[in-house]
């Protein structure tokens, strides 16, 4: 298992700076009176195809050697993961073939779509998707990138807090959401290198709180098919992912369907800003542990904007 | 009638920085590639009270002599001038009384009341209004700010457009929505002073076309109780705004209610943020005009985000 490294961050970041957005950094004051703390929101819901995941996405394709080039990249995923991969392969030119369940939201396969992605649908089952991907990953040799187990996913999400140390100086925490463990591997890399005095907390949907189980038992526990809002955060740890959680988060926080829910809609009405559930977990984690941060510096991972405005969660509440 | 001056912007400019943002202006290429023009997005959704028309109440409110403070400032509204009068009000510590239909949302009066706003309410008519208003403003001897037809309202607008020409360099032109034309007077008076080379364009509901009207007939028209999604451009012309946009608007556009949802929708999904019908019409008039701004450099007022996020308007169609 190669663990990525801080040159590899360094890398990803010359390497992806020209296809991906520095996203601002926003603030609330009415969230600040809320909470009692400073809050300093990263938005990546503004980034390029609507989140975070284009960074390890956009690191991965354009660092593929020449001679991987025409075969392109594959990979299973409904969600932001897939959208990112198809951007990013398609500013590089190469084919990106796209695992999907046939069940998938239309929407979601036009957009894959829209950015070039060659999608073939498997049924929604873990078996179906395992027996599709390694088909299409033999017939097309293409170099698979995993949604967060992969060095390469993980060096570049590491590139958006390298981004939020500069823009906000002496943060005391900084907060992201959990799923797979992506971008909290990311956060890990970037600040126990350069910024070791921030604390850095996992936010997890309490209905799919794998990680912080698995956080005090000492290893992975993975959850079959858990049920949340707050859909990019079901998937499981890995051992790479695992690796920096277990060496450098403090604690793994969980919040309610309510509370993410809530929290999402507070961050709407007074921010002004579309994002997605997952992206919520974080200030609904806050606002129930108000004493662990308040007079703090905290940074927030605000991790994508890809929503169906057509169904909105405290409509369906 | 007074006509408020470059040196009134200035002056404004001044008095309300301490009390507003300096809104960001955000870019998308996905709408750039839509429409053939390079937009500017001017996000006054963020700004303080959700709304541009903060800038035109804290000049009003800061601007106040010593000996009327204590009795404080009056309006009839139920949308952003009231919210923006209250938060204005508050923080200069003086009352604020403002006239509402009973019928207003309660959102729309929690909000009010929120900033500290003292309410009366009135029926949903016209002469209740005004009935009601009088007795209010000889009850209380507070100083009335009118949501538009008011020099120091103007003159605050104004400053919107002073901060979109330093934040964005060689504007070919300035797309803002038109109700009663506060925000478009406002941006009239900085251009035509400061950069009188950027064509100023309004844009109006067609359900609601009382100033493209009167625009073509040289005189103000007032419509009665116009029905558009665009709640906040349902107001006519008055004398002062109707002397800039006679003076300085180049044309005045208009959009169907399904072009506004439409484009507000698309806004919504691309830019990932919360803003108000309204604040859609400029989009929806540049995607039917696709030929006059091509090629061009244009600036867009997002006037504001406070919207019902229980009810929007795509999900009502």
């Amino acid at each position: 298992m190669y663990i990525p490294t801080l040159d590899d961050m360094k890398t990803a970041r010359e390497r992806v700076t020209p296809y991906i957005h520095r996203t601002p950094v926003l603030t609330s004051e009415f969230l600040n009176d809320l909470t009692g703390a400073e809050l300093f929101f990263k938005c990546e819901n503004f980034q390029k195809a609507g989140a975070f995941k284009v960074r390890g996405a956009c690191n991965a394709v354009f660092g593929l050697p020449e001679d991987m080039l025409e075969k392109g990249v594959a990979t299973h995923s409904s969600g932001n993961h897939a959208l990112s991969l198809s951007y990013a392969a398609g500013r590089r030119g190469i084919p990106c073939h796209v695992v999907m369940p046939r069940t998938a939201p239309q929407a979601k396969k036009d957009a894959v779509r829209g950015y070039g992605g060659i999608i073939t649908e498997c049924e929604p089952s873990t078996t179906s998707r395992e027996e599709v991907f390694a088909k299409v990953e033999a017939e097309t040799g293409a170099e698979f990138v995993h949604p967060y187990n992969d060095p390469r996913v993980i060096a570049g999400q590491a590139t958006c807090s390298a981004e939020l140390i500069e823009q906000v100086e002496g943060l005391d925490a900084v907060v992201a959401p959990i799923g797979g463990g992506g971008m909290i591997s990311g956060t890990c890399l970037t600040l126990s290198n350069l910024a070791p005095e921030v604390k850095i907390y996992a936010a997890e949907p309490l209905n799919a709180d794998d990680a912080a189980r698995s956080f005090k038992a000492g290893h992975i526990i993975a959850d079959d098919a858990p049920d949340t809002v707050a859909d990019g955060l079901k998937v499981p740890l890995k051992e790479l992912t695992w690796h920096f959680v277990q060496n450098h988060v403090t604690d793994i926080l969980t919040a309610t369907e309510d509370e993410i829910v809530d929290a999402m809609r507070l961050i709407w009405k007074r921010m002004k800003i579309v994002m997605e559930p997952s992206s919520a977990v974080p200030l609904a984690t806050i606002l129930k542990n108000k004493d662990t941060f308040a007079g703090k510096r905290v940074g927030i991972i605000i991790t994508g904007g890809n929503v169906d405005l057509d169904s909105l969660p405290w409509m369906e509440k």
